[in-house]
């Protein structure tokens, strides 16, 4: 199995992750869902059980909030894995006070050297109108700056919107 | 005339709604404007008459603010209609309690009962931040289903920024 | 040189300022900066420098926050040059009161009477959800006509999203 990276972009409920998880069961029959996600409330405990629900049994589901570098190295030769999502993972790093750069240049690093095939699914934060909080803006400038140099590396990178895709790369 | 559904998604002020009128008018020469807009404010009745202004005498404009399925019933078979737009089709449904699943069901299954051409415009809602908002997460939510579900029975799906389309299928 | 007009839109933190600088020096060896950004605080001033210190030496820099017609009749004929960006001109223009309509109209005719190249930065402001705030969505609506209008006597026209660009025009 060669190795293959690819960034899956898009707006909030665009079909991003339905459109990464047929990508990624391109790449093998058995799959691996690296799930970024932390229950804080209500409604993310939800959201994270529909995506569950939708997924069949050909996936295994690994938690990696912040070591998403680690979970890659130690998961890596046994089959395509899908990463649902670098935002999320951002948030993660971010809250828990991080270096949120390094460890994207280390998420970069660690893809280049991967043999398995993965599957990134991120998100599209800046085209609305500039937000009032400064929190918000800094979390948009990194998420930017983590989608352009996760893109780098990637061997395809699709923009989906209204549950189809456009290839960027 | 044979069927043909469009959908044309993009951000406020793409362009959207004017590439939408000129591929409605491709399909016939008289054409319908199905409008879901309703005037609550003065801002909202200044965007309905510039948008009104703006279509010649080839259009007929016909108000459907909650009962789309049925407009384009009981308007089939006469030419060629233009529905601006779902997502203000949606915000009137959330706002009186309807089951807007179930209706955006319907709509889909209507559309493809069609027999003369429909063109839908929908807006990209879900590309900024997280919205502080659980109305407003909700909403970006339905919007982003809506457009999927819609998308997967179109026959041409266009994504219009700057006022130029990109197909997206 | 032959006139060539260039749009790059794309939201926050996409790559579009990258991607605009290397279109420029594909039009020539020596290019202009032309910057509308204003430093009102600490954050603009940070922005501004990153910028500046990421173009290298081939670059001059001219300051025209709000005119910009007159910047570019002045600097026609000696090479290409980078607009960046048309949204903060935008902004400096409404808050010094002034008709955007009409300087928007007067940039279309300057740039279609242009001798060398001028690449123009904008942004995606209207992909997010409506903003609360009555100003914001008079801005995101007077930044969609604005780049439809440019859009509509340039050349060629870029989406850039994760550093990428898709060719609109």
């Amino acid at each position: 199995m060669s190795k293959k990276i690819v960034l899956v972009t898009g707006g909030a409920r665009s079909g991003k992750s339905r459109f990464a998880e047929l990508e990624t069961l391109k790449c093998g029959p058995k799959a691996l869902y690296i799930a970024t996600a932390q229950a804080f409330d209500g409604e993310m405990t939800a959201r994270i059980a529909t995506h569950r629900a939708r997924r069949g049994r050909e996936w295994e589901t690994l938690d990696a909030p912040l070591g998403l570098s680690e979970a890659l190295e130690q998961t890596d030769g046994s089959g395509p894995r899908l990463v649902d999502c670098l935002t999320l993972w951002l948030t993660n790093l971010m809250l828990a006070e991080r270096d949120w750069e390094a460890e994207v240049a280390r998420l970069a690093t660690t893809l280049q050297a991967q043999k398995s095939p993965v599957v990134l699914v991120t998100n599209e934060v800046g085209a609305g109108i500039v937000p009032e909080n400064a929190l918000a803006r800094a979390f948009r400038d990194a998420a930017g700056i983590t989608n352009q140099r996760i893109a780098q590396v990637a061997d395809a990178v699709y923009l989906v919107a209204c549950g189809l895709p456009l290839k960027l790369k």
